[in-house]
């Protein structure tokens, strides 16, 4: 008797095809089910072995299931959710993977038959690369998965879920989700639109000096192409699901980028030198908080930040 | 007999501790003189075995040298040089590792004896690390250095500073200062200065907010805080010596992001979807240029853009 008998993988990219093979290796889920549109993708979800059966129908997909992830882009969750109503049980635990969590809320709860039974999480944990190949286990170990139940969402579906992820070695944290987004707006949403911007600034320029930044790529640009490289779709939504706060942290952030401008202007070491010591307090703050480890850097990469 | 019988290390930090490892390790240097300012860099130079002798003066450190490595904070070079002076032969091969290639040239070339002599260059490898306990062997495997001669440079000279890097197992380049000093701009300073700033943004949040980003770093921001634990010296010197070139590409910047603002603001999805595919492409071509490589995350690392 497994924790639960099966599992409905809606979308089965890069995050729910690794929670299905994690969930098959810690014997969590007995049958998984995976719901794509394109046969293409349930065809290589099937020969990689993130599921047991692939269907197109959200409706049959969720039919028998005692637990749905939605995983696939968050501005079509609600239009899932709805097309799931049909197949879904009343008793099912929902939950889902987006990066942004409110509107999340807002569009799949009102196709829910049970709003209750609804727990919005974020496993905080990917690479640049998407789809059913990018999936491999042990992709949230180690890192943080937040869940954002809301106040009417029953405690013993959130406990669960919280179970789930805590097999899957991530540390479990619960807040609002209008917290979550404002957090994330700062800790990823902004250093993802930051890094899509200056290789998108590069991208403009003449095809020779482009050439000369691949070859030099190594100075400290190579980094920002890995998180430029990531889904254009999910990211696409996450800024304008996330709007408001992006747009804040964003605004805060260009005030401080003109500021720079105008040290650089006027030759101002003093502003400049006093800001790198801070960032670089700051660096401890993030290595003792666990989230980045101190290394050398390994071969073919740089570490992304030659001098 | 080596190919250089005494090297002085004028500073003894990451750089040019480790190009003493290096040049140890490959039999390249007879004795090498360690050259700093503070005792206490000079007695752990000699604790960790970059050098052989270490001293304080300038002078004392370059006599008979026929190898001199500038490895100080890019605005004291020239300051350095000078002091170098009276130590100095003639018949000695004088290179630089600074990141920036245009105010060196202009700083050092007025104090050398012989200014064909000196061959400007570049390792372009680094980590956020810094001071002789940062140096490593190896550091320069597998990276790009870039070698600036103007017109008057001896060609002998700068064949032999090529084969020295070649023997460190880094592939050389040779362009002129200008041209270097407007690559790095973009490939190097820009991306610094980017991190550096939404690192200080980060700083500048309050207590409680902080802590949180600390803790959820992974979603994006690690990477920026690894570039900007970067030498604050060093990177104030880069930033006011290279001023036109980082000003014009941060203006480029500056001008996309609002653009991408606005996009969000207004709710237009296709201009950022439509870029945000664009990127994906330029990581292949950084991919293919060597200058980063394909990996799953390790654990502890998220690769920096976790979703």
């Amino acid at each position: 008797m497994k924790p639960f008998e099966r599992v409905a993988m809606m979308g089965i990219g890069l995050i729910n095809g690794s929670l299905a093979l994690t969930l098959k290796k810690a014997g969590l889920a007995g049958e998984i089910v995976a719901c794509a549109r394109g046969a293409g993708t349930r065809a290589r979800a099937l020969e990689l072995g993130l599921c047991d059966r692939a269907v197109e129908s959200p409706a049959e997909a969720v039919e028998g299931a005692d637990l749905v992830v939605l995983g696939t882009p968050p501005a079509v969750m609600g239009e899932i959710a709805a097309a799931m109503r049909p197949g879904l049980s009343g008793e099912a635990i929902v939950t889902d993977v987006a990066s942004i969590k409110g509107r999340i809320v807002n569009d799949v709860i009102p196709h829910l038959p049970e709003p209750r039974m609804f727990v919005p999480g974020h496993p905080v944990a990917g690479t640049e690369h998407s789809g059913p190949d990018a999936a491999f286990e042990g992709l949230f170990r180690r890192r943080r998965c937040i869940l954002t139940p809301i106040e009417d969402t029953d405690p013993a579906a959130v406990q669960r879920i919280r179970a789930m992820w805590e097999k899957a070695e991530s540390s479990v944290d619960v807040m609002t989700p209008e917290h979550h987004d404002r957090v994330l707006a700062i800790t990823s949403h902004l250093p993802h639109l930051i890094a899509y911007t200056i290789v998108g600034t590069v991208a403009d320029l003449e095809e020779e000096a482009k050439t000369e930044v691949f070859k030099y790529a190594a100075g400290g640009f190579t980094d920002f192409t890995r998180i430029a490289a990531s889904d254009p779709t999910m990211w696409r939504d996450v800024f304008l699901s996330n709007r408001e706060a992006v747009l804040e942290m964003l605004g805060r952030f260009m005030e401080d980028l003109i500021g720079m401008q105008r040290a650089i202007r006027w030759s101002q070491g003093d502003p400049l030198f006093e800001l790198f010591t801070r960032t670089r307090a700051i660096r401890r703050g993030v290595i003792e908080a666990g989230q980045a480890y101190v290394r050398k850097p390994a071969d073919g990469e740089n570490g992304g930040n030659a001098d």
